[in-house]
């Protein structure tokens, strides 16, 4: 398994994945490194110097086989087994995590749902049973939950982290604009619209006539 | 206007801005920046590096003006003044996106939201009447858009692009899960939540020991 995989490569393996299951839905068999790589943003060398760093896939001259190749991103990305999944927080933006439907088709299964509405408590979602947030830390060990999606507002977001630390898992999608405090051995992946946004905000803020 | 800010620079900056507001909140008037470097998991090295890229804050020994240098943040992020915003795609996703406080609150105003589906054209959002998506150009036109966010399927996101674009509109916000091709002087974030639940199972996946 090879050790030092930056995370930008990653990404690329994730959107050439994308790529390869769009082909495979249109009926593509063999796909290039040029086009792997115009559609994900890169260069073929890239592509094919991301793929090198997981062995050696395609053929010379042939390409890559479509289905063959995305089975094989599929092993690299950890996505040939299902993944445990809990959801914390039961909000808007919960719910359309919930809901949105990329998730559970690539194998990430929430199992439990937790929230700190009394009014949400013990309604069902599909066939997931809303839990107190009280009983955070027994829910998430109950369902050997692994990755915790925090969709939960700032102030409390930390809380939520460290109990669900305390819980065993070991992955953690954050939606909080937060930056969250874990252990070494807890991977923390932040999805936060605001930094985007101002990000955004920032370059149209400061784009010159060369920019 | 300095002329090379990276990327993760903008990002540490926009976390900086989410601390001092919290600072803010609980009524802190002055921060050192090894605090700052805390709450955003970076060095007080880092922190003093990348304010001094944009002039001289802060007095030494006696750290920042909280409410000072928030201030001054939210002008290098382009906050000061307001963004006009067009949300395309009013799914559940878009829903989400729409009520997020966040938003409102940093001055990022969703003025037009623009869907496909025939049952939510002509309902409101707000005050906010959804467009059909015929109407896409003409609606981001009219209402003068600066940034559209862009939460559609993966399959249209790029024909819907080129529209964004055709109006005139210099960022994108990208939710959908595949890489816009666009022109150069339009800035596009992503935000895929596959990409990084994806990069999350990587990092379980192969985690060893040492890791």
């Amino acid at each position: 398994m090879p050790r030092k995989i930056s995370e930008s490569t990653v990404r690329r393996i994730s959107l050439y994945l994308r790529t390869l299951e769009a082909l495979e839905a249109e009926g593509q068999e063999t796909v290039s490194s040029e086009e792997l790589a115009q559609r994900g943003a890169t260069t073929a060398a890239q592509v094919r110097k991301d793929l090198s760093l997981f062995g050696s896939f395609g053929k010379r001259g042939l390409g890559y086989e479509v289905s063959d190749l995305a089975g094989r991103l599929r092993e690299i990305l950890g996505l040939a087994r299902p993944w445990r999944v809990a959801l914390v927080g039961a909000g808007r933006l919960g719910s359309a995590l919930y809901e949105y439907e990329g998730f559970a088709r690539r194998g990430f299964e929430i199992v439990t749902v937790v929230d700190a509405d009394p009014a949400k408590v013990g309604t069902r979602w599909g066939g997931v049973l809303v839990r107190p947030e009280g009983e955070l830390v027994e829910a998430l060990r109950e369902h050997a939950v692994e990755i915790a999606i925090l969709a939960v507002p700032g102030e409390v977001a930390q809380e939520i982290a460290e109990r669900v630390v305390e819980a065993g898992v070991r992955g953690i999608l954050n939606f909080a604009p937060v930056h969250l405090r874990v252990p070494d051995e807890v991977a923390v992946k932040d999805v936060s619209l605001v930094v985007e946004l101002e990000a955004l905000s920032f370059t149209l803020s400061h784009e010159g006539p060369e920019a």
